[in-house]
C-alpha cells in the first residue's frame, strides 16, 4: 500500500451491503428500462438504471444520505457542509432535511440562480464564494472552523462512495446476470462505488467508466498510473468536469481497466435518442455511457450491459423557449 | 335508444375485459408514477399512467392492436387503412407490422416529414392527400374501393374504443381504489373507453375529460346534448383538435358528466412541471388533465386520482436547437 493510500484509508466491498441496509427505503429503488430499438442499434442488451428518477433527480442522493446517516449525534447537532453547484448540493440539502440535520452549501457566485433556489428550497443555507478552487476551500474551511460543520465531500469521501455503489447493487438484483456495467466518471465516486458493488456481488461483471472526450482526465490518469487533474474542460456534460478524487482513484485504479470516451456531439445525439425512445429526461452527463456504447468505444455485441443513468437535472428554459417560439411562428 | 345510436351500434362494458385478453402481452403494461411535489401542489394523490412508455409512445397502440386482431382472415389479407398524421398512424402501422397485416395511412400533404417517415418506418404505405376533410374522405374511400382495405378509424370505431379502455383497466389494477380518473379528450376514443372500463370494474370512480380551452368542443357538446364540431382550433395540444366522434359521444354522453379545460399557457406549464419533476417526456395533449387539475377546474382535494398520460411524441428539434444554441453562446 502506498503512503498516499495509507493516508486516505479505504473501505472493503462489504461496505456497499451495509450502505444498502442503512439508506434502505429512504432512497427510491429506481426502475430499469430497456428498448428494443437501442438494443438493435448497438447489438447488446442494455439495462438502463434510471437514477434520473431518484430523489433530487440524481444518484447523488444515495451518497449524501449514506454519509449523513453516519454522522455522530454531536456532528448531526453541528450540521453538515459541502461545496457543489450541482446535484450533490441538492442531495446533501434534502438528506439533511429528511434527517433533521442542518446543512450548508458553498456555491460559486457564478452558479445559476435556479440551482441556488432549488438547494435553498430543500432547506440548506447557501454561502457564495468566488468561483475559484482556492476561494471555495477557504470558505469551507472558515465555515467549518466557525460553525463546527462536518464536510460531506461530493466524491472524495468513503461514505459517499459506498452510497453511490448502492445503485449498481440494486441494478445487479434487477438485471442479473450482467457482463458489463458502464457508468459516467467525473470525480469518480459513482465509478468507485460501482466497482466495489460489483466486486462484492458479481465479480465476473466488468466495470467501465465513460467520460467526455473533452474531459478525459480519468482515462489519462489510469494510463499514467497517477491522478492527472482535468484543468477546466469545456463539455456539455457539465457534471463530469471534475478531476478524479484520491479515494475514488485508489479504488478505480485497482478494479477498473477501461475508461471510454464520447465527443460532445455524440453525447447530445445519445441524449436525444434516450429522450425520444425511452421518453425520459436525462442530463448530458447521464448520456455519456450510452454515447460511448453507440460510438463503438465500448463493444457490447451479444452482451448484457447495465448502464447507470446518473441524473435528469437539466435546465429546460432553452427547451421551452424553443418550443413556444416555434409554436407562435407556425401559428402567426 | 335514438335512431342515431341505433345506426352506429354499441358495445357493453364487458368488451374492455375481452380487449385486455385479446391484446395481452402485445402491449406494454405501462408503469404508474407518483410525485410528492405534485400531490402537495394539488392536494390530492395523483397516479400517472404512463402511456408515453407504450409502444409507438402513445395509448393509441392499444386501440389499433385491438382492432387489427379482430379483422377476419379475408380482411387481414386485404389489409387495413386509416387516416391520421398523429400517433394513430404509427399505431396502425406497427400493429400491422407485428401481426403481418399490410397497412395504408392517408396523411395530409402538410404532415411533418418526420411523422411520415416514422409511419413508413413501421412498414405502412403512406398516401398523401390535400389537407381537407373532403379530400381525406375521398382518398380513403377510393383506396378502400380499389384495394379492399378495412378502415380502422382513429376513434369512431368500437374496436378502437375498447382497446383504449384497457389503459384505465390496468390503471385500476395498479392504483385501486381511485375516486377519479381524468383523461384528455379529442375525438373521444380514450374517454369513451375509459368510461366503459370504469363502468365494468369500478363504478364508484368518476371519469372526467380534459381538453384545451381553445378546443372545448367536447364540453360544449355535452352541454348542448349533441355533437358540436370543433372547427379548426389553434392549440398547442395538437392531438386534441378533433371533433367528437358519434360512437365515443354515445358513450360519453351516457357515462361522463364533466369536461374540464385548461389554457395553452397552463398546458405548457403543466407539461414542463411533468418533465422537471417526473423526468419523463410527455406531449402537450398528455399534460392537459394535469393542467386542469392544477388550475383548479378539477377539484382533487384528498382524492385518489388516476391520470392517463396519453403520449410522449413531441418534435425535439426546437428543444435541442435551443440547448445547442445556449451552450455555444455560453462557451463563446
Amino acid at each position: 500500500m502506498s503512503v498516499e493510500s495509507a493516508s486516505i484509508g479505504s473501505i472493503s466491498c462489504g461496505e456497499i451491503a451495509r450502505a444498502v441496509e442503512r439508506i434502505g427505503r429512504r432512497v427510491h429503488q429506481t426502475p430499469v428500462l430497456t428498448s428494443k430499438t437501442l438494443d438493435e442499434r448497438c447489438g447488446g442488451r442494455l439495462f438502463l438504471k434510471c437514477e434520473n428518477f431518484q430523489r433530487v433527480g440524481a444518484f447523488k442522493f444515495r451518497g449524501a444520505m449514506n454519509a449523513i446517516l453516519q454522522l455522530s449525534d454531536a456532528e448531526k447537532a453541528s450540521g453538515a457542509i459541502t461545496h457543489s453547484s450541482g446535484n450533490h448540493a441538492q442531495a446533501v440539502a434534502l438528506a439533511g432535511k429528511t434527517t433533521g440535520v442542518k446543512t450548508c452549501v458553498v456555491m460559486p457566485s457564478t452558479a445559476p440562480a435556479v440551482k441556488r433556489a432549488a438547494t435553498e428550497g430543500y432547506g440548506a443555507v447557501v454561502v457564495e464564494c468566488e468561483p475559484t478552487l482556492a476561494a471555495r476551500e477557504r470558505t469551507v474551511a472558515d465555515l467549518i472552523a466557525r460553525e463546527g460543520y462536518t464536510l460531506i465531500h461530493p466524491f472524495d469521501d468513503w461514505r459517499v462512495i459506498a452510497g453511490q455503489g448502492t445503485a449498481a447493487w440494486e441494478l445487479l438484483d434487477q438485471a442479473d446476470p450482467l457482463d458489463l456495467i458502464v457508468v459516467p466518471v467525473g470525480g469518480g465516486g459513482l465509478l468507485a462505488g460501482t466497482a466495489l458493488a460489483v466486486e462484492a456481488k458479481s465479480p465476473r461483471t466488468r466495470v467501465i467508466g465513460a467520460e467526455p472526450a473533452a474531459a478525459d482526465d480519468a482515462r489519462r490518469s489510469l494510463s499514467a498510473g497517477t491522478i492527472i487533474p482535468s484543468g477546466d474542460p469545456l463539455t456539455v456534460a457539465d457534471g463530469l468536469r471534475t478531476s478524479l478524487g484520491k479515494r475514488p482513484y485508489s479504488i478505480i485504479s485497482r478494479l477498473v481497466n477501461t475508461i471510454a470516451t464520447a465527443t460532445d456531439r455524440e453525447i447530445l445525439d445519445a441524449m436525444r435518442f434516450v429522450w425520444e425512445r425511452f421518453k425520459i429526461v436525462v442530463e448530458p452527463s447521464a448520456a455519456v455511457p450510452i454515447a460511448a456504447i453507440i460510438n463503438g468505444s465500448i463493444p457490447v455485441q451479444n452482451l448484457r450491459v447495465g448502464v447507470i443513468v446518473s441524473g435528469g437535472n437539466i435546465d429546460l428554459d432553452p427547451f421551452f423557449a424553443g418550443l413556444i417560439h416555434k409554436w407562435v411562428e407556425s401559428n402567426a
